[in-house]
Protein backbone atom coordinates (compact mmCIF):
# COMPACT_ATOMS: atom_id res chain seq x y z
CA UNK A 1 0.00 0.00 0.00
CA UNK A 2 1.34 3.24 -0.87
CA UNK A 3 0.84 6.89 0.04
CA UNK A 4 -0.33 8.82 -3.33
CA UNK A 5 -1.25 12.77 -3.58
CA UNK A 6 -3.84 13.69 -6.35
CA UNK A 7 -3.76 16.80 -7.36
CA UNK A 8 -6.97 18.16 -8.50
CA UNK A 9 -6.92 21.01 -11.40
CA UNK A 10 -5.41 19.89 -14.78
CA UNK A 11 -5.41 16.37 -13.58
CA UNK A 12 -8.97 15.33 -11.98
CA UNK A 13 -10.81 18.42 -13.41
CA UNK A 14 -10.18 19.83 -16.83
CA UNK A 15 -8.98 23.23 -16.21
CA UNK A 16 -7.96 23.61 -20.64
CA UNK A 17 -11.42 22.49 -21.78
CA UNK A 18 -12.77 24.42 -19.00
CA UNK A 19 -10.72 27.44 -19.96
CA UNK A 20 -12.46 26.46 -23.92
CA UNK A 21 -16.11 26.05 -22.37
CA UNK A 22 -15.91 29.59 -21.30
CA UNK A 23 -14.10 31.31 -23.82
CA UNK A 24 -16.38 30.24 -26.11
CA UNK A 25 -19.18 31.01 -23.78
CA UNK A 26 -17.86 34.66 -23.03
CA UNK A 27 -16.51 35.31 -26.61
CA UNK A 28 -18.30 32.65 -29.27
CA UNK A 29 -15.16 31.37 -29.88
CA UNK A 30 -14.22 27.47 -29.83
CA UNK A 31 -10.78 27.46 -29.61
CA UNK A 32 -8.97 23.68 -30.54
CA UNK A 33 -7.31 22.51 -28.03
CA UNK A 34 -4.30 21.27 -29.87
CA UNK A 35 -3.58 24.89 -30.45
CA UNK A 36 -3.16 25.47 -26.81
CA UNK A 37 -0.16 22.65 -26.57
CA UNK A 38 3.07 23.98 -25.61
CA UNK A 39 1.86 27.10 -24.27
CA UNK A 40 1.82 28.56 -20.70
CA UNK A 41 -1.96 27.07 -19.06
CA UNK A 42 -3.31 30.68 -19.69
CA UNK A 43 -2.02 31.45 -22.64
CA UNK A 44 -2.82 30.66 -26.73
CA UNK A 45 -6.51 32.60 -26.51
CA UNK A 46 -6.94 35.74 -28.49
CA UNK A 47 -8.72 37.75 -25.98
CA UNK A 48 -5.23 37.46 -23.89
CA UNK A 49 -4.14 35.58 -20.74
CA UNK A 50 -5.10 38.65 -18.21
CA UNK A 51 -9.08 37.59 -19.34
CA UNK A 52 -8.27 34.01 -18.69
CA UNK A 53 -6.70 34.62 -15.93
CA UNK A 54 -9.47 36.42 -14.31
CA UNK A 55 -11.70 33.15 -15.15
CA UNK A 56 -10.00 32.00 -12.33
CA UNK A 57 -11.60 34.69 -10.00
CA UNK A 58 -15.80 34.26 -11.65
CA UNK A 59 -18.28 32.28 -9.42
CA UNK A 60 -18.69 28.56 -10.84
CA UNK A 61 -15.39 28.50 -13.05
CA UNK A 62 -14.48 25.67 -10.40
CA UNK A 63 -17.67 24.39 -9.93
CA UNK A 64 -18.29 23.05 -13.02
CA UNK A 65 -14.90 21.86 -14.90
CA UNK A 66 -15.14 18.48 -16.53
CA UNK A 67 -14.25 15.29 -14.60
CA UNK A 68 -10.70 14.04 -17.12
CA UNK A 69 -11.59 10.75 -18.73
CA UNK A 70 -11.18 7.77 -16.65
CA UNK A 71 -10.49 9.47 -13.38
CA UNK A 72 -13.77 8.92 -11.51
CA UNK A 73 -12.49 4.49 -11.99
CA UNK A 74 -9.58 4.89 -11.52
CA UNK A 75 -9.53 7.10 -7.94
CA UNK A 76 -12.28 5.19 -6.64
CA UNK A 77 -9.57 1.56 -7.42
CA UNK A 78 -7.18 3.29 -5.76
CA UNK A 79 -8.89 4.50 -2.96
CA UNK A 80 -9.18 0.78 -2.69
CA UNK A 81 -5.51 -0.49 -2.50
CA UNK A 82 -3.82 2.53 -1.63
CA UNK A 83 -3.57 5.77 1.10
CA UNK A 84 -4.84 8.04 -1.35
CA UNK A 85 -5.11 11.93 -0.63
CA UNK A 86 -6.70 14.94 -2.91
CA UNK A 87 -4.17 17.75 -2.59
CA UNK A 88 -4.66 21.14 -4.17
CA UNK A 89 -3.17 24.25 -4.18
CA UNK A 90 -6.23 25.84 -3.44
CA UNK A 91 -5.36 28.61 -1.36
CA UNK A 92 -4.49 30.88 -4.09
CA UNK A 93 -8.31 31.04 -4.88
CA UNK A 94 -10.23 31.27 -1.68
CA UNK A 95 -13.43 31.20 -3.60
CA UNK A 96 -12.37 27.74 -5.50
CA UNK A 97 -12.53 26.23 -1.87
CA UNK A 98 -16.23 25.26 -1.17
CA UNK A 99 -16.75 25.00 -5.06
CA UNK A 100 -13.77 22.07 -5.17
CA UNK A 101 -15.32 20.80 -2.18
CA UNK A 102 -18.66 20.70 -3.70
CA UNK A 103 -17.12 19.75 -6.84
CA UNK A 104 -15.60 16.57 -5.21
CA UNK A 105 -18.82 15.81 -3.25
CA UNK A 106 -20.61 16.13 -6.84
CA UNK A 107 -17.60 13.23 -8.39
CA UNK A 108 -16.04 11.52 -6.20
CA UNK A 109 -18.87 10.62 -3.56
CA UNK A 110 -16.75 8.24 -1.70
CA UNK A 111 -13.36 10.90 -0.86
CA UNK A 112 -14.08 11.41 2.89
CA UNK A 113 -13.15 14.84 4.16
CA UNK A 114 -9.79 13.17 6.15
CA UNK A 115 -8.76 12.60 2.43
CA UNK A 116 -8.82 16.15 1.06
CA UNK A 117 -6.05 19.01 1.22
CA UNK A 118 -6.15 22.24 0.59
CA UNK A 119 -3.07 23.79 0.97
CA UNK A 120 -0.69 26.71 -0.91
CA UNK A 121 2.60 25.20 -1.40
CA UNK A 122 3.08 21.55 -1.76
CA UNK A 123 6.54 21.42 -0.01
CA UNK A 124 4.97 20.32 3.08
CA UNK A 125 3.24 17.37 1.29
CA UNK A 126 4.61 13.43 2.22
CA UNK A 127 4.08 11.10 0.29
CA UNK A 128 5.31 8.01 -1.98
CA UNK A 129 3.73 9.51 -5.30
CA UNK A 130 2.79 12.44 -6.36
CA UNK A 131 0.64 13.00 -9.75
CA UNK A 132 0.41 16.62 -10.68
CA UNK A 133 0.90 18.50 -13.89
CA UNK A 134 2.86 21.53 -12.43
CA UNK A 135 6.76 20.94 -12.02
CA UNK A 136 6.47 23.76 -9.54
CA UNK A 137 4.76 21.03 -7.52
CA UNK A 138 6.59 18.31 -7.76
CA UNK A 139 9.94 19.18 -8.32
CA UNK A 140 10.71 19.55 -4.35
CA UNK A 141 8.70 16.30 -3.84
CA UNK A 142 10.69 13.30 -2.70
CA UNK A 143 8.62 10.69 -3.37
CA UNK A 144 8.25 9.53 -6.69
CA UNK A 145 6.43 12.47 -9.10
CA UNK A 146 4.45 11.70 -12.13
CA UNK A 147 3.74 14.75 -14.12
CA UNK A 148 0.05 14.16 -15.89
CA UNK A 149 -0.09 15.52 -19.26
CA UNK A 150 -1.74 19.00 -19.94
CA UNK A 151 -1.60 20.81 -22.98
CA UNK A 152 0.83 23.67 -20.68
CA UNK A 153 2.97 21.09 -19.88
CA UNK A 154 4.53 18.39 -22.75
CA UNK A 155 7.64 20.38 -23.21
CA UNK A 156 8.89 19.87 -19.95
CA UNK A 157 11.04 16.47 -19.37
CA UNK A 158 12.67 14.90 -17.01
CA UNK A 159 9.58 13.47 -15.25
CA UNK A 160 8.06 9.97 -15.67
CA UNK A 161 4.89 10.63 -17.33
CA UNK A 162 1.19 9.33 -17.25
CA UNK A 163 -0.58 10.59 -20.59
CA UNK A 164 -4.13 9.45 -19.21
CA UNK A 165 -6.05 8.05 -15.93
CA UNK A 166 -5.92 4.32 -17.95
CA UNK A 167 -2.09 4.77 -17.64
CA UNK A 168 -2.20 5.99 -13.79
CA UNK A 169 -3.99 2.65 -13.14
CA UNK A 170 -1.33 0.52 -15.06
CA UNK A 171 1.56 2.03 -12.63
CA UNK A 172 -0.25 2.11 -9.69
CA UNK A 173 -3.03 -0.52 -9.81
CA UNK B 1 15.65 27.10 9.60
CA UNK B 2 13.17 24.56 11.00
CA UNK B 3 9.79 23.76 9.21
CA UNK B 4 7.26 23.95 11.30
CA UNK B 5 3.50 23.05 11.14
CA UNK B 6 1.29 25.04 13.64
CA UNK B 7 -2.51 24.04 14.52
CA UNK B 8 -5.26 26.72 14.24
CA UNK B 9 -7.77 25.65 16.98
CA UNK B 10 -6.61 25.49 20.33
CA UNK B 11 -3.25 26.61 19.42
CA UNK B 12 -3.60 30.04 17.57
CA UNK B 13 -7.24 30.66 18.52
CA UNK B 14 -8.65 29.88 21.93
CA UNK B 15 -11.28 27.28 21.32
CA UNK B 16 -12.26 26.91 25.00
CA UNK B 17 -12.91 30.63 25.61
CA UNK B 18 -15.12 30.58 22.70
CA UNK B 19 -17.21 27.92 23.83
CA UNK B 20 -17.34 29.90 26.91
CA UNK B 21 -18.46 33.05 24.91
CA UNK B 22 -20.98 31.41 22.67
CA UNK B 23 -22.54 29.54 25.95
CA UNK B 24 -23.01 32.45 27.95
CA UNK B 25 -24.37 34.42 24.70
CA UNK B 26 -27.03 31.34 24.54
CA UNK B 27 -27.52 30.32 28.09
CA UNK B 28 -26.63 33.46 29.82
CA UNK B 29 -24.34 31.48 32.38
CA UNK B 30 -20.11 32.01 32.25
CA UNK B 31 -18.52 28.93 32.63
CA UNK B 32 -15.44 28.86 34.26
CA UNK B 33 -12.73 27.50 32.34
CA UNK B 34 -11.04 25.76 35.42
CA UNK B 35 -14.52 23.24 35.14
CA UNK B 36 -13.42 22.23 31.42
CA UNK B 37 -9.74 21.31 32.65
CA UNK B 38 -9.67 17.24 32.05
CA UNK B 39 -12.48 17.04 30.75
CA UNK B 40 -12.86 15.94 26.36
CA UNK B 41 -13.15 19.08 24.30
CA UNK B 42 -17.11 19.39 23.96
CA UNK B 43 -17.91 18.58 27.68
CA UNK B 44 -18.68 20.50 30.90
CA UNK B 45 -21.42 22.48 30.14
CA UNK B 46 -24.73 21.66 31.62
CA UNK B 47 -26.51 21.87 28.35
CA UNK B 48 -24.80 19.08 27.12
CA UNK B 49 -22.34 18.30 24.40
CA UNK B 50 -24.18 17.98 21.66
CA UNK B 51 -25.51 21.41 22.27
CA UNK B 52 -21.70 22.20 22.35
CA UNK B 53 -20.54 20.43 19.30
CA UNK B 54 -23.68 22.18 17.27
CA UNK B 55 -21.53 25.77 17.84
CA UNK B 56 -18.95 24.50 15.80
CA UNK B 57 -21.41 25.18 12.62
CA UNK B 58 -22.35 28.11 13.39
CA UNK B 59 -21.72 31.00 11.40
CA UNK B 60 -19.19 33.56 12.67
CA UNK B 61 -17.92 30.93 15.28
CA UNK B 62 -14.21 30.16 13.72
CA UNK B 63 -14.59 33.35 12.24
CA UNK B 64 -14.67 35.40 16.07
CA UNK B 65 -12.35 32.77 18.23
CA UNK B 66 -10.41 34.81 20.58
CA UNK B 67 -6.58 34.85 19.83
CA UNK B 68 -4.38 33.31 22.29
CA UNK B 69 -1.87 35.30 24.20
CA UNK B 70 1.60 35.96 22.76
CA UNK B 71 0.77 34.00 19.57
CA UNK B 72 0.89 37.04 17.03
CA UNK B 73 3.70 37.82 18.26
CA UNK B 74 5.77 34.11 18.76
CA UNK B 75 4.27 33.38 15.11
CA UNK B 76 5.55 36.43 13.36
CA UNK B 77 9.03 35.81 14.69
CA UNK B 78 8.96 32.14 13.70
CA UNK B 79 8.08 33.04 10.12
CA UNK B 80 11.12 35.47 9.90
CA UNK B 81 13.46 32.27 11.35
CA UNK B 82 11.68 29.02 10.22
CA UNK B 83 9.91 27.51 7.53
CA UNK B 84 6.08 28.20 8.84
CA UNK B 85 3.02 26.98 7.84
CA UNK B 86 -0.29 26.45 9.39
CA UNK B 87 -2.00 23.58 9.15
CA UNK B 88 -5.47 23.17 10.09
CA UNK B 89 -8.07 20.16 9.95
CA UNK B 90 -10.68 22.30 8.72
CA UNK B 91 -12.41 20.05 6.28
CA UNK B 92 -14.96 18.57 8.97
CA UNK B 93 -16.41 21.73 9.12
CA UNK B 94 -16.82 23.36 5.23
CA UNK B 95 -18.06 26.16 6.30
CA UNK B 96 -15.18 27.21 8.57
CA UNK B 97 -12.80 27.51 5.42
CA UNK B 98 -13.60 30.98 4.20
CA UNK B 99 -13.86 31.98 7.99
CA UNK B 100 -10.26 30.58 9.00
CA UNK B 101 -9.26 32.25 6.04
CA UNK B 102 -10.49 35.89 7.01
CA UNK B 103 -9.60 34.87 10.76
CA UNK B 104 -5.48 34.74 9.95
CA UNK B 105 -5.80 37.68 7.41
CA UNK B 106 -7.24 40.06 10.42
CA UNK B 107 -4.79 38.36 13.09
CA UNK B 108 -1.78 37.46 11.19
CA UNK B 109 -1.91 39.36 7.92
CA UNK B 110 1.76 38.52 7.30
CA UNK B 111 0.59 35.03 6.61
CA UNK B 112 0.58 34.54 2.72
CA UNK B 113 -1.25 32.06 0.93
CA UNK B 114 1.39 29.63 0.52
CA UNK B 115 1.73 28.98 3.94
CA UNK B 116 -1.54 27.55 4.52
CA UNK B 117 -2.88 24.04 4.73
CA UNK B 118 -6.39 23.17 5.55
CA UNK B 119 -6.16 19.37 5.86
CA UNK B 120 -8.21 16.36 6.87
CA UNK B 121 -5.78 13.15 8.45
CA UNK B 122 -2.54 15.52 9.42
CA UNK B 123 -0.68 12.02 8.08
CA UNK B 124 -0.11 13.58 5.13
CA UNK B 125 1.84 16.33 6.87
CA UNK B 126 5.63 16.52 6.81
CA UNK B 127 7.70 18.70 9.43
CA UNK B 128 10.49 19.11 11.97
CA UNK B 129 8.01 20.14 14.45
CA UNK B 130 4.15 20.30 14.77
CA UNK B 131 2.57 22.28 17.19
CA UNK B 132 -0.87 20.71 18.28
CA UNK B 133 -3.64 20.46 20.88
CA UNK B 134 -4.69 17.04 19.99
CA UNK B 135 -3.15 13.85 20.42
CA UNK B 136 -4.68 12.23 16.76
CA UNK B 137 -2.68 15.02 15.03
CA UNK B 138 -0.18 14.31 16.63
CA UNK B 139 0.66 10.51 17.16
CA UNK B 140 1.44 9.70 13.83
CA UNK B 141 3.60 12.76 13.55
CA UNK B 142 7.16 11.38 12.20
CA UNK B 143 8.96 15.21 13.49
CA UNK B 144 9.42 16.34 16.65
CA UNK B 145 5.53 16.67 17.82
CA UNK B 146 5.21 19.75 20.17
CA UNK B 147 1.47 19.38 22.90
CA UNK B 148 -0.04 22.82 23.12
CA UNK B 149 -1.94 22.59 26.71
CA UNK B 150 -5.03 23.00 26.17
CA UNK B 151 -7.93 22.04 29.29
CA UNK B 152 -8.88 18.82 27.14
CA UNK B 153 -5.10 17.83 27.07
CA UNK B 154 -3.66 18.17 30.97
CA UNK B 155 -4.45 14.59 32.00
CA UNK B 156 -2.30 13.10 28.33
CA UNK B 157 1.11 12.02 29.45
CA UNK B 158 3.86 11.42 26.74
CA UNK B 159 4.65 14.19 24.57
CA UNK B 160 6.78 17.32 24.95
CA UNK B 161 4.72 20.16 25.93
CA UNK B 162 4.61 23.74 25.13
CA UNK B 163 1.81 26.01 27.76
CA UNK B 164 1.88 29.18 26.10
CA UNK B 165 3.39 30.55 23.09
CA UNK B 166 6.04 32.42 25.24
CA UNK B 167 7.57 28.57 25.80
CA UNK B 168 7.43 27.88 22.32
CA UNK B 169 9.37 30.87 22.10
CA UNK B 170 11.69 29.75 24.19
CA UNK B 171 12.07 26.12 22.29
CA UNK B 172 12.12 27.58 18.83
CA UNK B 173 13.75 31.75 18.68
Amino acid sequence: MARIAIDMDGVMADTSQQYINWYANRYGQTIDINSLVGLPETEGFPAGKDVIRSFLYEPGFFRTKPVIKDCQEVVKALFDKHDVFIVSAAMEFPQSLVEKLDWLKEHFPFIGWERIVFCGSKTIVHADYMIDDHVKNLQSFKGEPLMFTAPHNVNISGYKRVNSWEEVGQILL
